[in-house]
């Protein structure tokens, strides 16, 4: 497959391990535990990629407001300022405080109303939502499976390249509680494992990538001087 | 009892320790985590039987559209151009949407019909469905247990060898929430093996099949150039 | 306690182990998870016993079709045929969709009908149900505990030797969600064990015998050429 | 404490360990997985007690039929026509549903009849009741934790050292769900040990016993010739 | 902090490790699995407390009856007679069973009004609550949580120093379901510690105690001839 | 960045491993078992930031009454007195139980009524709320996802770098049910390691900071002459 059908993660040492890439138009699953860096990869995709591939990207955010992350994301050497004309961020949260006049709409209609307006106006190839978990406390499913299994197919058809970030306990591997795992085309893992009595490191792995060759093993995931990289782990 | 009683997997190595494949007429549940290959096991069950039996297929997908499966299979060297007299991929999600008309009618109502259908027309001797859970959920089963014996009823008088497609939750062996493990005639079972701090491989193992002698043992599965493979686990 | 008093297994090895058998009138769970050979099992008992010592016994299957079952059992070398005069399977799927007439009754009164029938007909000394979780769940008790109890105290006016089939989660030794294994004279329990890496063996084990000395250990259960043997497990 | 305060439970070995035995009027939980000879040890200290002490002894079962229970002891090497004017065996399966005129009592107030009457009669000095879950179920008590508070004021208020079985779950050491672990003035626990891959061995153990000094260790568990004894572990 | 502000537990080896005791007025949770002598441990800080400080103290039983208490702390060599002027035992369920006038007062307020009856008369420094799960079962609470925090807040407004004795389940560390342990000034927990196959050993901690400084290690627990001691395990 | 962007946690040797100290408006989780010194090291905080840096703080306290929170303090060697005219603690409990005449106001109002009071009038910079699931449960949440959502929002409005006080289970790593792991910008984890049979350590981690970059490993945590430290955990 062509590099051309593949959106670079940006990870060092981890794209060769995706075949290049995560395939054009995937939804992925961005699942890993608390201080696991998922928002810092998952902007740096949309950094890099609109830095050196003048790609359009929409980073959609429920949890952190927009200038706590511009915060972290320069503290992290990230600028958006860099990428601001590619790279918009929604603070969904002030939006939503913001439209007093129209609360009967429901969170899940406003984040899909953004989506879609964005998507005309940016034509954004990348997309980004932080959290998944949270878009589906705040969308109120009456039956979170048949629901979110809808959502995906509404997500489908932004024929965007997607990350979902997803939050999972310490030391779980359960994707999701609503089939979130199996509705997506990749699932990337971030973690922390416990090296010995007092050393914790990052790890990162492809658990799933349909449509490609992909390694199944876990890199330790370092962040150095703006740039991420996944690296062998060393025998012990 | 003769190969002609018998479906091969066509995963090198494997149909051996099945005494020669899947009994005709079986439901197959081919269980594992997200990672282990069970849309490709499926497809290639398909493929291979299409390209060297001329066995009529079918496979009813309901997670992946048909554009993403077909991709998929593609980016794998399965071909469905290759067959596509022989096995016909429907994509179930499209269909009801297209089905504005009539949404009275159940998923599960849709999902019979087309199953029904096609048998007809083609008369499938091998049927693919992808996925189990996810019809589970969108039947909306009112007695769970119950309605999917009946539904296996009704499976297993289309007198076609049928593999079911199963998710599990990584680590689990719980192969089912509600009988899917006494209901179905035989397991194969897909896992992830951790096999040291950084590495993990796949693996393949038949945990049940009625009516045939089987090894219950794990396999190493590999995939290469369009080729599945079950291999012996090395001495550690 | 004289022979008479007991119906062997006939897996060889394992007879001894329960002081040449099962008490007579016993009722008796055969628990296991998926893969373990509990219908071969229980299908051996009518069979060997209605050979060798011409007790009448009936097969009472919920899950596998009676042409499924019996293609199963001559795949295993048990043929119905040499012991159709003396054993009897009910398909009791088939008989209910057969009675369209008559569906205000319930299953398990259903069930009952043919239990009684056949005991006034056959006068069978032994007795499978195969399995005791599908007939619960297609008896829909109100208040499982109690009216398991009932079945029970039913099952055991029969007067039969009879052994209910149950399905364990893997790893799983709880043999009862609804007092199962508190209301029956005896627990034989089927597992798999993982003896390596790769490596998978069927094990066997007697957990409780009412009114008889028993090794509570486990033992290797093997089948080859039509005949079940537990031996004993070979230091590691 | 003198011996005449106690009641030895013949099981040799074991009285030692217990300052002699149970305290006099102490309601004991007797509680262990299947297969670990509850009824066995419950009946014995009835028996023994009978022949040695002369103390008069009840035992309710609520599972097993009389028969069932004295075929099972007689097999036991426990005659019940030894002690047949000292120890009485009360089948309350039969006795209910011998009482059709008054089905409006509940079970628990026959258990309580009986148990109330057989002391006026009898003055037993000693009750086994086979088993207490069953009890619980068939109370279909409304708030459990608080209604089995009061049966067991009920149960002290008879004055007998009383014995309750209890099934526990493989593996589980979880005496009651509704404090029947506070209640109870004293546990015995029995388990199963596997001791490598292929043994497994019975084992007590003294969890908890008001008012004496005990070892809380475990001991193997044997049976041999109608005599049981708990003997040292050895050192592996 | 001078020892005036302390109460001692007269554990040996135990109090130095609290830097003297348990702050004075604090509400402390004594937690532990079945047989971990909690009783007495709670008694012998009262007894000890009265004999040699001459601190009034007051035992509040809703489990065990006040004769069956009297005679374990007796066969402990904990004599309730030498310190009756100043250790009041109240057996809460023989109190209630009196009060058949007044069964529309709860048990909760039966306990409130005990407690307080009892500080105006005896103004005891010290209490002990045998059980809180049951006091809670009692209770029958609607809001557990809310419930309960109100009930710490009137137990403190006793200004008693108060052991709370709480049963764990076997292995766990769960010390509340209702937030027990965070409303608790201090936790100590007893435990079983198998040692090995045979060998059972008593263990004591103090896990928590506000505004002091405390060992959070593990003690061997001891009773011999009257006398508590926590002393240090030794290496393996 | 600059350390005036920081608050630090005055433990010494882990402020380094934070770059310096908590960010700057911050909400951050401060959770562990019950016995880790949350509360000292969250006072703390406040107290050396008042001390030293003349920072205003304000100390919300729901479990402990002002009294017994000033003793424990005192007895650390934290004197409020040092402080009080930066430091204020805000005793709700009292609070509430003063407010007869507005119990129509819930607690959670209360919270927000005196943490908005008092930023008005000391205009604190650092916030402790002990502790969070107390005001969860005391807010009697209905949809506790998403009102705590909310409550996260509006305390992030009060623009006060803030501790958020939570109690886990022994062993446990879920640092929330409703979300709070995703919701706060930091966790710092506290917890007791048992480091052989006998002896127990406490432990703390940083296992989130939005923004900085921080090591996730464990350090012992020690508290000794007023003094906390955080040091390295040695090689075993």
């Amino acid at each position: 497959m062509a590099p051309e059908d593949r959106v670079r993660t940006f990870i060092h040492g981890f794209d060769e391990k995706l075949s290049g890439g995560i395939p054009r138009g995937h939804i992925v699953l961005l699942a890993g535990e608390p201080g696991t860096m998922k928002s810092t990869i998952a902007f740096n995709v949309l950094y890099q990629n609109a830095l050196r591939e003048g790609a359009p990207g929409t980073y959609i955010s429920l949890e952190q407001g927009r200038d706590n992350l511009t915060r972290h994301l320069i503290s992290m050497s990230l600028g958006p300022k860099d990428v601001e004309d590619k790279v918009s961020i929604v603070d969904l949260g002030m939006i939503r405080r913001n439209l007093n006049g129209m609360t009967e709409r429901t969170w899940l209609e406003i984040f899909k109303m953004y989506a879609s307006n964005m998507k005309r106006s940016l034509n954004y190839e990348l997309l980004v939502v932080d959290s998944l978990p949270v878009l589906e406390v705040m969308a109120r499913f009456e039956n979170p499976r048949e629901e979110l299994f809808q959502l995906f197919e509404w997500v489908r058809d932004l024929k965007a390249t997607t990350l979902l970030i997803s939050e999972l306990k310490p030391g779980s591997e359960d994707f999701g509680k609503n089939g979130e795992e199996f509705l997506s085309d990749g699932i990337i893992h971030t973690k922390m494992e416990r090296v010995d009595d007092a050393n914790i490191q990052r790890r990162i792995r492809c658990v799933k990538m349909r449509g490609t060759g992909h390694s199944p093993n876990y890199y330790t995931l370092l962040f150095q001087k703006g740039v991420l990289q996944a690296t062998r782990i060393l025998a012990e």
